[in-house]
């Protein structure tokens, strides 16, 4: 079982990578998750180009075929998604009827040094990857206050939090198996 | 009175800048409407990047600062803002207190070829740039079955929308306006 790990935020010390380095950590029995790291590289998405795309696109397509799942942990920007990570969901739902992200079960969880944990931005993050036609679990996992949720060397420290991230995973995981065959 | 004009697609053929040549053409009186080019080349936006930010973005940040109020069309992606664009609008509602964008006039219009001409787009871009800190009119203006509307030299030819756009634009004209000094 591979998953694909997508951090929305750019910047270094990202609370959302760290967020999901712990998942990575956590992890789930037999489960191997896969930090991402081309988001920069994305370019804008136009439709005229999607015949010729640019190798970041080609390869951001490929690290989607080769996992059974995906999990984004995004910020909120402007109480929505970061623009860059919409960009690449713009690119990965074309065309439409083969569209990398068809099909492919989808889980979301977010951070912010808010009140809030990006509520807002995985709200509308999940409704554009439903609309590209991910399998998209009901699931939040919102990190209020992230900047007292890490220690020094990014670690989380949240106990409640870091339950319902490997419960999570578990739910996500469990999406992504194929259904065992009846004896 | 200068207004901005931005398009949320970079595809040639874009009816969103279609509408926006057409709101360039109908105008409102002593009105410059002049269409901004540059999105393409806005970097994704990293909080990192803030201090020594592009010379794209730099250029943009010139772009608004230049302009009374601005125009928005934009079509709608997985049921929201196009990615770019929203990049762009993350640039620009940075740093909060001195950000671009802040009380800055705006207005937000749509063109799609489905039933619903970028509505869900729209009300996001509003929402967005309403948290970015700028004046945000309530008036919206979906253009359905964008591929019915316009002539095959791209004139917008559908007489209702024309008069919703000039109104549109007045309104727009009218709010960045500074208020008449009292005799």
């Amino acid at each position: 079982m591979k998953i694909l790990a997508i951090s929305g935020s750019l910047r270094r010390d990202s609370y959302n990578s760290k967020l999901l380095r712990a998942a990575q950590e956590l992890g789930a029995d037999g489960c191997e998750l896969e930090l991402w790291e081309g988001l920069r590289a994305v370019p804008p998405y136009d439709e005229d180009d999607e015949a010729g795309a640019a190798p970041a696109v080609a390869s951001f397509f490929d690290a989607i075929a080769g996992a059974d799942a995906i999990l984004f942990s995004t910020p909120e920007y402007n109480s929505s998604i970061p623009g860059q990570l919409k960009n690449a969901i713009d690119w990965a739902s074309r065309p439409r009827a083969t569209a990398p992200l068809r099909n492919k079960p989808v889980a979301v969880i977010g951070a912010s040094t808010g009140m809030f944990g990006a509520v807002w931005a995985q709200a509308e993050l999940r409704k554009a990857l439903a609309s590209a036609g991910a399998r998209v679990l009901d699931s939040e996992l919102p990190v209020a206050a992230a900047h007292t949720k890490f220690d020094e060397e990014g670690l989380l420290t949240d106990h409640e939090i870091r339950e319902r991230l490997r419960g999570l995973i578990e739910e996500l995981v469990s999406v992504a198996e194929p259904a065992p065959v009846p004896a």
